[in-house]
């Protein structure tokens, strides 16, 4: 299987949510669909409809699973400001394109190791979608193998640079609502700026988030996605109106926070201290939407040492990435789900979410002999491969 | 004249600007032409022109000024969050509605003051337009009187609780847009937030602030009247689309900074200032559209002598407005143009550019008979009232 022609389709079909791409990563499902059935046959591929015409890719060979491999097909949205193309284009060891790094040059490979060693036993794929989004896709595998799928270890793609995790941070989002006073822009003293209070809200996460530093997973983040603030003059359909004169203290302030928490944290611990810094600036906290609200996990790291043996193995050492550096994975629906031990790897890049996402190629055939030498334990005999149709589970 | 019900009619016309009420002060003006026509005939009223149905109502007696009282018309909006009628409602010694206190009071006062003293010579009124907002009347005022009105002293109208104030601080205003670059919300170091950028540079124009704070002149401070911030993704007509997907660090973040800045401060300073925090953090100042630059001025207390000592008469006492809590008033064009003593008093109240706006009712009577004191020296023998036509300055 030629890696770069396969990274190159996959990078090449757009996989990201815009209006005009409502199905997100339906191509790029279907080409992984097809990839399985021509390049690794002895896998049975199910379709698992998630909606429109959006659908997990999940192969296996119909024994109890040893090894589930997990990678999600969606993608961010390119953004402005690339000086590469964002479908893709090579440039030396690198190849830039959305999605590159995060995460198909992992999927890519997983399939290159799959094909590579030949027919296993007890090897399940799952190439899901929305895990940029909503997660659906993750919910929806969960909700058809709840009592089937029961893997003994999972091993997930991510980018990790080549290194190791055995957790994620969990995430939540809120959308607070800010009320301040307005005054008179040289009079401060006569109203309470919401954007103040907002950013006392922040600043109270910030202390919460030092207070609960913790030697191993690091600390918990915050992003501020999206912030407005100006003089509410009532609503315009459902946003507000708000106006910008620029000599009135503004009385309304409101935002996207996303919050990168630690294990045993959770979005309401968040609201509270967000909330708490709000009143103490004078502020009052409105209303705060929960749009997300999902917890971290961690794998005690003895629990995947198979698959940390392949690691090193292939790449002379183990290097572990902090969990308090971590993204969410909805990979922490399925850890929680089955309660076993998951393993997170990926090539090396740059830029995820960024203009200008790579991967190095070279790392791509890294860890595709990392997955290789996990996947020889698992090998049978060589079958005559035949091609197995395409199964559709109904929405 | 009847104070309280001079003040009611004066309130419970709008005087701020709306998409209703383009002409904004244009009903106060009117009403102010004929008080003075009816009550104190023996001032020339001149309707100038500003534009629209705008015009500043100028009244003297046609000899060398002694005394110009200045006073402005227009008011801010009303804004949400009111508990008494915008338009006027009387509880016990405070009279709410906005303009009352900013500076409908004043300017009741004031003409009071002038029915009750009687016919004087070189004293002038001038009641203009626009002070909130572009100063568009205290200009065609410059215009048109900058080589006939030379008064010996200005008596301003603000709202200082009966406090004189000897200048103003200068008011800027820029509308910044700032960039940072996007990156992935769980690895912070992925990107520049520009929030994070923008708010840096809000730092360090507080840090100048802080620099050349004054002893007499207080300190510059700042408002951030609007803010917005997300994700680019180009412009919607003429405003910047900005998508707020949680996981991404935001690259745009606009606002309108508004400056109360020291009598030796500027604009430029001011953006100066803001680019160097915004840079600081990372960021790019990609543009900052100055909207106001106005500086401030100060007159030396001892050259407003005469008008000191009809306060220290009529109160008691005379209390001193820091400049450094004032805001800013056009009043500076004119003490700038003539380089004339400028002294700025007003009655009682709150909640000025606020709900629930008040005056109160016995400080506007106090001010009254300081008012009456400062024209005692300028008297002439009663002649008999007489109508004069009002004038009509052209556009």
């Amino acid at each position: 299987m030629d890696i770069l022609a396969t990274l190159e389709h996959f990078v090449a079909i757009p996989s990201w949510r815009t209006p005009d791409n409502p199905d997100v990563e339906a191509g790029v499902s279907q080409f992984a669909s097809e990839v399985i059935q021509r390049e690794i046959p002895w896998l049975h591929v199910t379709q698992q409809h998630v909606d429109g015409n959006r659908f997990n890719v999940f192969a296996t060979d119909g024994s109890p699973l040893q090894i589930l491999f997990v990678g999600h097909l969606d993608s961010v949205p390119p953004g402005a400001g690339w000086e590469t193309r964002p479908t893709g284009e090579r440039v030396g060891d690198r190849y830039y394109g959305r999605s590159s790094y995060d995460v198909k040059g992992g999927v890519v490979a997983l399939l290159a190791a799959l094909r590579a060693v030949g027919p296993t036993r007890g090897i399940g794929v799952l190439l899901y979608c929305d895990e940029e989004y909503e997660f659906h896709g993750m919910r929806r595998f969960l909700a058809l193998e709840r009592d089937r799928a029961q893997p003994a270890l999972v091993v997930a793609l991510e980018p990790t640079d080549l290194r190791l995790r055995t957790g994620c941070r969990g995430v939540c989002e809120f959308r607070p609502v800010v009320r301040g006073k307005c005054g008179h822009a040289a009079r401060p003293w006569t109203g309470v700026s919401a954007l103040k209070a907002f950013l006392h809200g922040v600043k109270a996460l910030d202390d919460f988030a030092e207070r609960h530093a913790h030697s191993e997973f690091g600390r918990m983040t915050r992003n501020i996605a999206a912030l407005r603030c100006g003089q509410y003059r009532g609503l315009d359909g459902d946003r507000p109106l708000l106006a910008e004169d620029s000599n009135i203290i503004p009385d309304y302030a409101s935002g996207v926070v996303e919050v990168r928490t630690l294990p045993d944290m959770d979005a309401d611990q968040c609201i509270t201290a967000f909330e708490q810094g709000v009143r103490a600036a004078g502020g009052r906290l409105e209303v705060a939407v929960k749009r997300l609200d999902f917890r971290g996990f961690q794998t005690p790291r003895e629990r995947v040492a198979p698959f940390t043996e392949a690691v090193a193995a292939v790449l002379g050492k183990v290097e572990y990435e902090e969990i308090g550096r971590s993204g969410y994975s909805d990979i922490q629906l399925l850890a929680t789900q089955f309660g076993v031990p998951c393993a997170i790897i990926g090539p090396r890049g740059g830029n995820m979410h960024a203009p200008d996402e790579y991967v190095e190629i070279s790392s791509i055939t890294q860890l595709q002999r990392v997955f290789e030498r996990a996947l020889q334990p698992h090998r049978v005999g060589v079958e005559t491969p035949h091609t197995i149709p395409i199964q559709h589970t109904a929405a």
